[in-house]
Order: C-alpha cells, then sequence, then structure tokens
C-alpha cells in the first residue's frame, strides 16, 4: 500500500468569521478529520474569532453542531480535538482584545501562523493592519481569503492591495475550493501520468467541452449578498474559469505553483473576449420564477429576495443562471468550443467537466452494430466525485459484433474503500505546508475579471434582463438553443442513454 | 437492451472426424450452446461421419460424454439437439456408404451444407473429390479446414489446389478459432469504435506489442504430430500471425471479409523477413525437460515422445518454446517489436496480446507521488477473456498527489453477467451464414508460411539444438534476454507489481 497521508508540525490557524457558516460546516469539520487521521498533531492551535461574546466552551459547543455525528461516531478523538479550539472575540474595527490576541499568538513563535479571512471583504483591511501592527505577518505567517475577491477589476485589485499591504504575494492564498477537489487532482493524474490522453487533448480530437455548476438550492439567506453579485461573479469568474484552465492548461514542466499557476494564467489571457459585440449570441442569462424543486413548490427569485429584505424589492436585473460559449484563442483550442452554464434551482445539483471526443472519422460496422457514440471523459464534482470515461466496446456474448456504449470508472474511489475528502481538507493542509499550487495568484484573479468584467458590461448596456426560468428546471430554453444550434447537447451522462 | 442472436435457416452440417476429439470436446458442445439459445432451429442436420461402425445411438452417447455436464443442466433441450444429430460410418478411401451418404443429403437440397474436414489432411482429398463426384459441392455448400493447413508452403499449396479443385476460395472456410475469440472481436470495437486509440496506434505512440500463448500441457498423445510440426507450425504460423494482423492491420473500409482480409494480407507482406542471417538474433527455440508443473512433476519431452511410439526415440530437434522478434515494415509499425511466444510444459497456461504505450516524455510529478508506469493494454485470451487498460490515477483520497496504476476492466462481461461463448459456437455460426470475414483466405495462409518457412529453414541451417528448458518454467533463459537486451520485460499482468 501507498504511504500514509504525511503530517503536518504543530501550527496556529486563526479563523477570523469563526461563527460563520463556512468555519462551523466547513473549515472545522475539515480539521477534525484531518486529526482524526493523525495529520494534525496535539500542540496546534485552531482559534476562533468573531464578534460575539462567546467563552472557549460556547464555541466548542456550536461547532460540535456543526460536525453533523461526526463527532459522535469517534467521541474520544473529538473531546481531543476539541482541546485544540480556542475561543476569541475581536471587533476588527474596535482596538479592545487585540493586545491580548496578540501575546496569545507571540506564544509560540515557531508556529506557522494561518489566518483564514472567513468574513465580509470590506473587514480584509482592518484585519489586516492590525495583525501588520502587531508584526504577525512576519516569518511563517500566512493570509487566507475566501471568494468573493471583489466584484469587479477595480474592486479586486482594492483588497488585493490592502491585505498585499500587509502580506507579501507569497503569504497570500486565495482558496477556490474547487481545486482541492480530488476529481480535479485526477484530472492532473490522467492527463499527463499517461500517455494516452496528452496527444489527444486538442482541437484535432476534442469536439468540444462543457462544464456544469448546477444547484437546486435558491439563493436562501444570502440574497442581499447574491443580489450584488449574481452567477457570473459567484461562480463563472473563479470555480468555472479556474476549471476551465485546468482542462485547458499546457503541461506546465513541472507541478511547482508558479509553473501551474503560470499556466493557468496563459489560457486566462487566451480567453476571446465577450463584449458589447457578441454578448448576445454567445450569451444566456436567466433569473428563476416560481417552480417545484425536488418534489417542492418553492418561490421566485424576487419573492426570496423579499423574505430577508426590509424594503419591498419590486426587480432585479441580477442573473441567477448563465450559460456562455467560451472560446480559447491558441494553437491547442482554436475553434473548440468550452459551453459553461451554472445557476440556482436547477433540475438537478451536479457539477461536472466534459470533454467530448470527435466521433470517428468513418464507421466500419455494419448499421446492425448499433450506432457509434462519442468517447467523453467526464469529470464529477457533485454531489458525487468520480471520473467515467465512455467508451464504445463489443457486446460481450455471442451473436455477432454489436457494439455498446458503456462508462468506465477511471476513479476507483470504490474499488480502494476510500472515504472521499473535503477539497477543504485538502487546501487547509496546503496552506499550512506553505504550498500555493491550488490557490490563486493575484495575476489569475485579475485575468478573470479582465474577461469577465466586459461580459457583465455588456449585459448591463444591452438594457435587457435575465430570461424568466420555471425553478426546477434547466435555465431559459435560449441555453439549450445556445448549445444545440452547433449541433451539440449538454451532457446528461445517463448509462441507459443509449438503450 | 441489444436484440437477441439471430437465428439461421435450418442447415447441414457434416463433420468428417465426427469421432475425434475437436468434433466431441469442441463442435458438438458449441452446437448444443447455439441450439439452448435458439439460434440453431429444428430441421437442422447435424451428421458425424467417421470410420467407425457405431448407430446413431452409439455416437449420441459417445458425443454426451463430451458435453462435461452441460447436457444434464438442460435435459429437455439436450434430448431435443440429439434428435439432430445422426451418424454415417464412412471410409474416405472406399466406396462403401458414399451412395446412401449422398442421397441423405440430397433429401434437402435447400439447406446450406457444411463439411467440416476435422481429421488428418492427408484425408482431404479423397473426401473433397468424392463430395464432388457426388455434385455435394454444388450450390450452398461450404467446406471447413481445421490446421494444419500444411508443414510448408509447397504442403499447403498441395492441400489448398486439392481441395480447391472441389471448392472454389469463396466456399472454402479455413478455421482458426483464436479469430472467433470474444477478445479478438473486442479488439476490433475498440480501435475502430473509439476516437480514443486509432491516433495513438502507431509507432510515434507504441513501444511494443507481446502477443504470448502458454501452455502448461505437453504433448501429450499427439506426439507424433507434433515431432513432425513444432511450436512454430503449430502456434505462430497460424494463430500468432494472425493475431498480430488483427492488432497491426490499417482500418479496413468495412468489416466486409475482403476488406479485412486485405489488410491482414498486406501486414503478412510486411512482415521483415527472419532468416539465416539474423534468426539467431531473432529467435529462441526451446525444448522441454522433466521438470514440475501445477505441482506435480511432470516428464521431459522426449520421453513423452517415447510413451507412444513403438521405436525408441533418443533424440528431436524439434522445438516445444519459440520467442521471436518480429517486425513489420511500414510507416505505421516501423521500429516497433512484435515479441512472440508459445510454448508447452510453461509456468503459467494464458494467452494474451499486450500493446505497451510509449512511456510520459516528461513526469510533471515530485518523485514521493511514485513511479510513472507504462499504460499497457492487455487482450486476454485465455484462460479467461478480457481487456484491461493499465493506467495511472490519482490515488484516491487524501494525502497528496499520489499516483497508482490501476487496471481498468474494458470488457465488462462480468457486469453484463454474459456467459463467455466458445470461439467455435461464432465460427460454425459464421460458416452456415456464409460470412468468412474470420476465417483465413488462401493468399493469407500462403504469405504466412512464406514468412515462416526462412525461419524454419534457418533453425535447420544452423545445425543447433533447441534450447532446454525445465518443464514448468518460463522457457530458456535466451527467451527473457531476447527482450531485456531491448530494455523492455515479459509481461506479468499482475495487480500488485507496482506496490
Amino acid at each position: 500500500m501507498t504511504a500514509p497521508a504525511q503530517p503536518v508540525d504543530a501550527f496556529d490557524l486563526v479563523i477570523f468569521g469563526g461563527t460563520g457558516d463556512l468555519a462551523v460546516r466547513k473549515l472545522l469539520p475539515a480539521l477534525f478529520h484531518r486529526y482524526v487521521d493523525g495529520q494534525i498533531p496535539d500542540g496546534t492551535r485552531i482559534i476562533g474569532v468573531a464578534r460575539e461574546a462567546l467563552d472557549d466552551e460556547g464555541y466548542r459547543q456550536q461547532i460540535t453542531a456543526g460536525l453533523n455525528g461526526a463527532a459522535a461516531q469517534n467521541p474520544e478523538k473529538f473531546k481531543a480535538f476539541l482541546k485544540l479550539v480556542t475561543y476569541r472575540p475581536l471587533d476588527a474595527r474596535k482596538d479592545e482584545g487585540w493586545d491580548e490576541f496578540a501575546k496569545l499568538i507571540g506564544q509560540q513563535p515557531d508556529h506557522v501562523r494561518v489566518f483564514y479571512l472567513s468574513t465580509s471583504p470590506d473587514l480584509f483591511v482592518d484585519i489586516c493592519r492590525r495583525l501588520g501592527h502587531y508584526g504577525l505577518n512576519k516569518g511563517e505567517s500566512r493570509v487566507v481569503m475566501e471568494k468573493p475577491i471583489g466584484r469587479d477589476l477595480a474592486s479586486a485589485n482594492r483588497i488585493n492591495d490592502d491585505v498585499g499591504s500587509v502580506f507579501n504575494e507569497s503569504q497570500t492564498f486565495r482558496i477556490d475550493h474547487y481545486l482541492g477537489k480530488e476529481t480535479v487532482q485526477n484530472l492532473l493524474a490522467l492527463r499527463f501520468g499517461n500517455a494516452l490522453f496528452e496527444p489527444l487533448w486538442n482541437a484535432e480530437h476534442i469536439d468540444h467541452v462543457q462544464i456544469t455548476v448546477a444547484e437546486t438550492l435558491g439563493v436562501g439567506r444570502r440574497g442581499s449578498y447574491y443580489d450584488n453579485a449574481g452567477a457570473l461573479r459567484d461562480m463563472v469568474q473563479n470555480h468555472m474559469l479556474q476549471l476551465l484552465c485546468m482542462v485547458a492548461m499546457e503541461p506546465p514542466s513541472s507541478l511547482s505553483p508558479d509553473a501551474v499557476r503560470d499556466e493557468k494564467l496563459k489560457v486566462l489571457h487566451s480567453l476571446k473576449p465577450i463584449n458589447d459585440e457578441n454578448a448576445a449570441q454567445l450569451t444566456v442569462r436567466g433569473q428563476y420564477r416560481a417552480g417545484a424543486t425536488e418534489g417542492q413548490s418553492v418561490k421566485g427569485y424576487i419573492d426570496e429576495l423579499n423574505e430577508d429584505s426590509k424594503n419591498k424589492i419590486e426587480k432585479s436585473q441580477t442573473e441567477t443562471f448563465v450559460a456562455l460559449k467560451a472560446e480559447i484563442g491558441n494553437w491547442r483550442w482554436a475553434g473548440v468550443p468550452f459551453y459553461l452554464r451554472t445557476g440556482k434551482r436547477l433540475a438537478e445539483r451536479v457539477s461536472e467537466i466534459v470533454v467530448a471526443f470527435k466521433p470517428v472519422p468513418h464507421s466500419i460496422f455494419h448499421p446492425s452494430a448499433g450506432p457509434l457514440a462519442q468517447n467523453r471523459l467526464v469529470l464529477r464534482l457533485q454531489p458525487d466525485e468520480g471520473v467515467k470515461l465512455w467508451l464504445t466496446i463489443k457486446h460481450p456474448g455471442p451473436g455477432g459484433l454489436r457494439l455498446r456504449h458503456v462508462p468506465l470508472d477511471m476513479s476507483f474511489a470504490e474499488a480502494f474503500g476510500v472515504q472521499q475528502s473535503d477539497a477543504y481538507e485538502r487546501l487547509i493542509l496546503d496552506v499550512v505546508r506553505g504550498n500555493p499550487t491550488l490557490f490563486m495568484r493575484r495575476d489569475e484573479v485579475e485575468a478573470a475579471w479582465r474577461w469577465a468584467g466586459p461580459i457583465l458590461a455588456a449585459w448591463e448596456d444591452s438594457g435587457e434582463s435575465p430570461r424568466p426560468y420555471t425553478a426546477g428546471t434547466w435555465g431559459p430554453s435560449a441555453s439549450v438553443a445556445l448549445i444545440e444550434r452547433d449541433g451539440r447537447t449538454w451532457n446528461e451522462d445517463n448509462e441507459d442513454n443509449n438503450e
């Protein structure tokens, strides 16, 4: 068997926004799982920070709830884990308590220090200045930023400048948890660990690529944030472009952080612009109306916004769905469309990348053998992770050569009996280790905004509203038309779809 | 689900050599299985012919023994099947009984007639002349020939001329049961039903090909035939060259019989000659000595010969093992060695084709991720049939990007729950249907002998004896040296071999 995961040295992790949803539902469970696996040593300090007046015990109770029973499965480990966790009430905009906080951190000068900014971005600058004031940015200190990093190029630059005035770029980890997913890692292994795929990984052999991030949820309690962002900012500019880069990048010379990020950056720079001239042809926006999802009737977007709003909202121009056709202007990908779609309140929760190969140029088979289907590599990120290759084989058994299209499992997680770990588990340990390969460099964020900005501007200039779609469907019919008019179809990874 | 196998019309099948091993152990069981599956209609006549004085009932008893319990599983079907089977005592060299035989056949003038020559080749001409004499070669009549078709080009031509004077080429089915195997069919589906393999199927991406046909049995009762043949004639000239052709042929324009066989013929014509000049470098002969196989001590080849021989045999120059390195002189395969090895009393019973791809040109992974192994496509024909692709994936789970080499099952027979059918089932029905795609055309047999002849001559000219090897091993060590001096290794399809 392969060697077990290597532990790190004891470290300090400070979570600003420690009582927030992300901290409680994602970060602390991720840390607990790594602790159970022996990767996080005792002596590590996990410090939740927020404005709420809580003591350590109160905080520990909060996070126990977020662990959803995982704690109960391993009560002794959990008891030990909770000893690593403490809480400090702090307000980024008030002096109170910061002296003591700095003293606490200073008690372990040899620890790697990770400051995880899981707060609203408008607090980043205050937090960072205070950390700088106490010299906590020195040495092995790192800062982690969650999206959104800005709502356009200018605001992203402002945040990056603010944080950058205290932490230099090598200390700054812009997290995109999609990059920490098992499947994305496996994409690297498949593309660059085999001689089979890379020779085919280009416009000569690939027909098109699809990236879908579909949610069944609506905006819920995030309405006030979401209405100011929309699907393009919330999903496309960051997660989906990152996935596109992982599919499309040239082979880096190594997996060293800058080798990988240089290649991703080149892809972002090669994206053909979408702007006033072509946005109407290349993009589709939508906004959900009332409908039904998973058997339950649900409200439309505007009604959902009003649930949380003091003032009655009559109308919004914010898209809850976007589909678009991107193209990469380089030799490898010339003429290969990358179809992206994402939205809330869609028919199914699924995130996947589909690499569709060109059909064989000529069939040697008798028509009675059955149709020849396209080879497709389907990289699934949600709800389950996995990689499938759709292949044509002979239908086994007697009775002449009949063809059959079957999905081959290329991820093997089941075969290995391995628990699927959350992306945050991988990424937090990468921060502790100081490995930024799977994090966005500042120039990547900027390049992504440079491409996304003109799309947002084109939509605004058009004066048009997002197209309505019924909750629980696959978005506006214009999204289907976007791909069908090229003679292609959104993927339905249905194992029985050719029978 | 795909449509079930299509039945054929009622037909007549005459098996000359009807009491022989092949008829009893292979042909009649194959026919029974197809009958159970509903492909062979009642009204079909299966007529065993041999010199023994048996009646129908006696013959039916003989073949019941050969069915090894399959009859007991389906006693009603078997009773019905036996009604199709009759027996005629006939001697190819005596007139007696032939008039009645011809009359019997003539009773069903509309039936397709298949004359299966499962006798010694020196009887072929007598049988065929008699069939011609009675006009039984007219209309929808076909003749099936088993190997060996000659022991060199001249004797093959003699047989083909003799049979050809009564049956024309389109009526003549030279059977090579390796071509009827599920895996060989699947090779066609994989190569030409997917856009993934064909672009890689050439010297640029394939490092080498291995074909192994290894038996654990000795020569047994076949000593007198075998000692006059040897491994090259018995296995390489027919089965293994046919497999090589299926791997190496250019895409035919269709699966029509002549399109496929034209492509195979081109491969045979492109084989680089092995002769006096290079046979010592490119071939290894062996002959087994006493040893142990599957836990039992076994005799050497000479001792085995003497068991069945009236005169004491002291020595034999016949090879029971051959390994060789073939090359195909065309653009697709220039510089790609095809390593072939076959033998009796080897360590394991296995027949397989291994297509070894070139390594990736450069590793982007950290050495701690583990070694990068070659991709290999392993087409297994015996003892179980199946296709596996060895691939590098990410080791699932947390703990950094570690690589793992895993075999992907590309045949799916298990998943479909399909009973593996014998190659003869497919091939006999192909004869009835008049589809010669999977049968050797005369020019193929001749081309194969033209390539094999100079190897046999070179061995004889060298005056050297086959190298001894111990029964139960992988043959003479020179066979290992043959491939290892090129920096390559005979395949061991062991799922744990990289751990």
